[in-house]
Parts: structure tokens; C-alpha cells; sequence
């Protein structure tokens, strides 16, 4: 490439010593894993073990500058807890357990310096992923590092999960409850409240807007949730809320087959969120599933609490997959949350 | 996001169309795979599985515009090609056989639409990708796509090998012998007559200049030399050449604990390539690999030569690691290759 000369050797020292700093840290921390990797950063691949009558669950989430986070408005912790939270959050749709990441950094050079004696970017950015990686046991098994004009980050999450005990998007049947983890809409709140002070919430911080902030900045993947509803064969179909209800219910109906009728009064907003941020706002993380009518789930699972919302039915002609009933009115639910250019949540 | 609202609904339509499109043609390949992959593209996961005794294998490779390949000079069947072969000689260079590949793909908008009858940019790329991928029975398992002004792709892959069998880079011994397979410096070769042709080889074409491109636009991972490698226990260390002999046999060497000794006039230099380009050049993805002394080698593996370029000795202090022995003269190799901001190659 044109580029390929042009680098220092202090560029070089900088990198060589950047990595080094990576892989001690990353080595803590895979010892701290549950064994799945037997080797990590350093050859052409990394090699892991799954437990016998487990299968492999692989997920991949693209994170990008000015697209799924603002280097002017989020702290770059924030930014390493979210790359790896969405991708965690897809095992604890499926009710996985982690067993390894892998990432995937493109980064402008500026990021990868310490500036006025401030940590660089980058290693803020490790503290937050890493911080979040440790308190789900996942070490970082891997990935690859580049220069590059905008900064991007890939992550790959590789999960085991026993075999036929997946919890896949086509399993929702007509009857089934449908039912949410934890809060929404809290993600939206808290991404209004960032554009609002023009990205700069640390300025004015006081108590309240750092508790509405916690839900966008720091979503908690529910994997003891999922985990729980695999294992004890609770839920018939599941999906995480990544783009909002409005937008990710349609996708569960279609791969099962159904259609759905979401109760409004039911919906359990995360405080000071509107009904709206609830509905479509996206990024919650929280969980989507079905279960049978006659199952009897708990009220809530490792005290994030489980919300019947709705119910599943048949498709029906000239109806639209989704709807809402409100005030005993019934309404198209039309899918107002945010896609993505794919279709992966 | 700021983005957020801001998609038409024919950007829509056209998106979905395409994911549409992708997911009918990576189908037909995983039905044409080897029945590792139970549940692919539409769920939050893809659902894979591996044999009894055999240990994962994974990495993730990033590729940039601007930084691996310029959308003014590759064609976008290369640009595929290159991206998936990245992936699929790392797992060559273990061992492994394929399992899955994913693809985080993030493109502008232009490169999605078709323009002057001719066909989208991406749809070439997916037609290089996946031509490789049916080439090694690799299905396209999952992955995301976004929107991003710069084009980046980010390709993992999943492989399998037998436990213990996996080729590492740390198992070389003094003593052992030094392999390559295939020839060396043809992908330096061609992107030096890329250059002189400012990237435009195929107004110019003649046969003989489609030849010396193809090791640069085509590289040809040795997954069949890799897994003989492993299967009949003949290296005690492997990795593949993505940097060039003189950047990656140092690694191969810090990974053993061991230093190595390379003969000039026993490198096997591709036609027309320097010996310079054969030392230095990266890209060739090749293997290289050691075996004791004893180790009786087939002289090629499906039709690729293995060639003899040096052996392993001890450390010695005040010597460089690698040395370069050239009519009796010992000089230290110095890494002339192209190291990426990375250490993964």
C-alpha cells in the first residue's frame, strides 16, 4: 500500500508497547476465564474449548464513530462498555454463556496518545470493556488493531450453549405470553438527555442525570437472565431489544411465523422515560421472549424483573404484524426505533 | 444518533433488498457446507457445532480502505478474495479446517448502488468472497453491516482441529529445519506493477501481467497444507507469512525461544520477484513452518512445493535473531515488511 512505508519507528515503539500493555492486561484477565481458552493473543488463532453436548454460539457487532456512539459526546469508557455489551447481549438472547471476544480496533493515531498527561482514548476504552468483560467472566481472546481515519470497532463474541437449549427467534406459537426484562426506554431517555446538553452531561452532572444517563452509557446485557430461561426451559422464543420494541418484535413475529398484540398499560417504562422512548427507542439491551400461558416465570431474575407485555396471535389478513391496544383501542404498531444498514441487532 | 431519523424509506427498501439478496446466496452455501452450522443469518446468533475432540479455532482479521487495499486500484472481486483469504490462512497456518466465516461489513452508500447498469460494488465484493468461500466449503454464517464513510470489513473465522494437533508458533526447536510453501514475493511483485500502472493493471492487461498480479489480488490460502501438516504431526511450529519472511519469522522465533539462520540462495522466489520482494514483502500467505531434522516431507502438497530456506538455532547474545546467510556471509534480516499498527497478522 502507499501507507506502508511511511510509519517512524517511534510510531512502531508506540504500537509494539501499546499491544504489550493489551496483553498483559488481557492476560489477567483470561486467566480469570473459565478455562475455554487454552490460547490467546499471540498466534495466527486463538484455540477454545467447548464443554461435550454444547454448542457453539458465534455473534459479530460493528461499532462505528458518528454512527453507533459520538467521540464528542461519549466517554470512551463508555464507548469499550457498549462495543462489548451489544455483543454479550446477543448470547443472552440465545442463553449462551460467554466463553471468549475477540476485537476487531480501527483507530486515528490521535486516540492511541496520552494528551496533557491524560490517559490516550484507547486505554479508557479498554478500562470500560474490560471492566464489563471481567464481571462476566469473558476473557479477550483475540482480535486485530489497525490505523485508521475513522474510529471503528467489531466485536465477536463466541458463547456455548447446551445443545437444543438455544433460545432462537422462531419458537414464539399463538397463545404464548410475550414478556420483557428490566425497564425501557431508558436508553432513549438518557440519549435525549446527552443531546440535550450538547453531549456534556459530566458538566452538569448531579445524581438524577447520571441515573437517567446509566441505561444509555452503560447497558447491562442480561445474561443470567437468558441463561436462566434456557436452562429452565422458561421462554419459547427470545431476542434482545436493540432496536426497539417496535422495530424487533416485528422480526421475532416473522421468524416464528405469528403475529403480536402489545398491551400499552402493561409496558414497563424506565422512569421518566414516555410511553414513545419505550415503544421505539433503541439500545435497551433488555431482553424479548415468549413463554407458554401455563409457565410459570418468576418475578424477576437476579432482580431484573420480568413484564408481561402482551400476547402472541395469529397473522391475520390486512393486519399489521404488530399491534398496539390502548385504552381498548387497537392501533398498528408501526416500527418507529432505529435500523441499522443491516439487519443483525 | 444524529443519524437516527434520518433514512428515507427507499434507503430502506433498498437495504433489505440486499440483505435479502445475501442471505438467498449465503443459504445455498451452507446447505453446500459441512453441517458445522445448525442456525445462520436471522437470529441474534449463528449456532455452530464441532466435533468430539477437536478444539476451536478463531480469528479476526480487519481489512481498511486506504490501509490493505484502495477502492481506486482492487477490483472488488479482489478486494472479497482478500478479505476472506486473510481469515482463511490463519487458520491454515493452525491447522484447522473451516467452520463458519462472519462478515462485519461497513460501506458508504455509493458503494451499494448499482451505477450505470453496472453492478453494485458490494455485490462484486460478495462475488470474490464467496467464489473463496465455496472454494473451502466455508458457509457465511452471520455477521452486521452498517453504513460508514469509510469502507471497512471485518472477517472472523471459525475453524476446528483436532485437540493437541493445532500448529502453533511456539513448538520449534534448535535443530529443526525451516519451510515455506509455495513461492515467495509474488504479492510484492504485482503491487509494485499495481503502482507502476496506477492501479489501472487491466487496461493494460496481457497474460503475463495477469500472472504476476495474481499472487497480490488472489493470494491462495494452504488450507490443505496446514491441515496435512497437523494430521500427519510433520511441523513443530507454523504461522502464515502476512508481513513478509523477514517481520514474521522473528515472531515465530520470540513465540519459541529460539533464533534462526536463513540461506538466500534456498528462498523460492516467484517469477519475476526480487529477492528483496521475497524477504520483505508481505501478503503472500504463505506457510511457514519447521520440522525436526528427521521429519521426511513430501516434496509438495496439493501441487505446492514445500522448499528447505534455513534452520533453527539457539539464541546468542549480540546476534540478531534472524540471520541471513548469502555466499558464506552472514548479515542480520533486518524486518523490512510492513508491520500494521497490529500485531495479529
Amino acid at each position: 500500500m502507499a501507507t506502508r512505508k511511511q510509519k517512524t519507528i517511534a510510531q512502531h515503539a508506540g504500537e509494539l508497547e501499546l499491544i504489550a500493555g493489551i496483553r498483559k492486561r488481557v492476560a489477567r484477565l483470561g486467566q480469570a476465564g473459565r478455562g475455554g481458552v487454552r490460547l490467546g493473543i499471540g498466534d495466527d488463532c486463538a484455540l477454545l474449548r467447548i464443554k461435550a453436548g454444547e454448542e457453539l454460539a458465534v455473534t459479530t457487532d460493528l461499532t462505528l464513530d458518528g454512527r453507533h456512539f459520538r467521540l464528542d459526546w461519549h466517554p470512551a469508557e463508555a464507548v469499550g462498555h457498549r462495543t462489548l455489551a451489544r455483543g454479550l447481549s446477543d448470547l443472552a438472547a440465545m442463553g449462551a454463556r460467554p466463553v471468549a471476544a475477540f476485537l476487531s480496533l480501527g483507530l486515528p493515531a490521535e486516540l492511541t496518545r496520552a494528551r496533557r498527561g491524560q490517559k490516550p482514548w484507547v486505554a479508557r476504552f479498554y478500562d470500560g470493556l474490560l471492566a464489563l468483560a471481567e464481571a462476566h467472566q469473558t476473557p479477550l481472546a483475540g482480535g486485530d488493531l489497525a490505523q485508521s481515519p475513522l474510529a471503528v470497532a467489531d466485536i465477536v463474541l463466541v458463547g456455548a450453549v447446551r445443545a437444543e437449549l438455544a433460545l432462537k427467534r422462531s419458537g414464539a406459537r399463538v397463545g404464548d405470553a410475550i414478556y420483557v426484562t428490566g425497564r425501557l426506554g431508558g436508553a432513549a431517555l438518557g440519549l435525549e438527555l446527552l443531546a440535550q446538553n450538547n453531549g456534556k452531561p459530566r458538566r452538569a452532572a448531579h445524581p438524577e442525570l447520571e441515573t437517567a444517563l446509566g441505561p444509555h452509557l452503560y447497558p447491562q446485557p442480561r445474561l443470567e437472565q437468558g441463561q436462566t430461561l434456557s436452562r429452565r426451559k422458561l421462554a419459547t422464543a427470545a431476542m434482545d431489544l436493540s432496536d426497539g420494541l417496535s422495530m424487533d418484535l416485528p422480526r421475532l413475529c416473522a421468524e416464528s411465523g405469528v403475529a403480536a398484540e402489545v398491551e400499552a398499560e402493561l409496558i414497563p417504562c424506565f422512569p421518566g422515560a414516555t410511553l414513545g422512548q419505550a415503544l421505539h427507542g433503541g439500545e435497551d439491551y433488555e431482553l424479548l421472549f415468549t413463554a407458554r400461558p401455563g409457565t410459570r416465570l418468576p418475578k424477576a431474575i437476579g432482580g431484573v424483573p420480568l413484564t408481561r407485555i402482551g400476547q402472541v396471535v395469529a397473522r391475520r389478513k390486512g393486519r399489521s404484524v404488530v399491534s398496539l391496544i390502548r385504552e381498548g383501542h387497537r392501533t398498528a404498531l408501526a416500527a418507529g426505533g432505529w435500523e441499522h444498514f443491516g439487519a443483525r441487532g
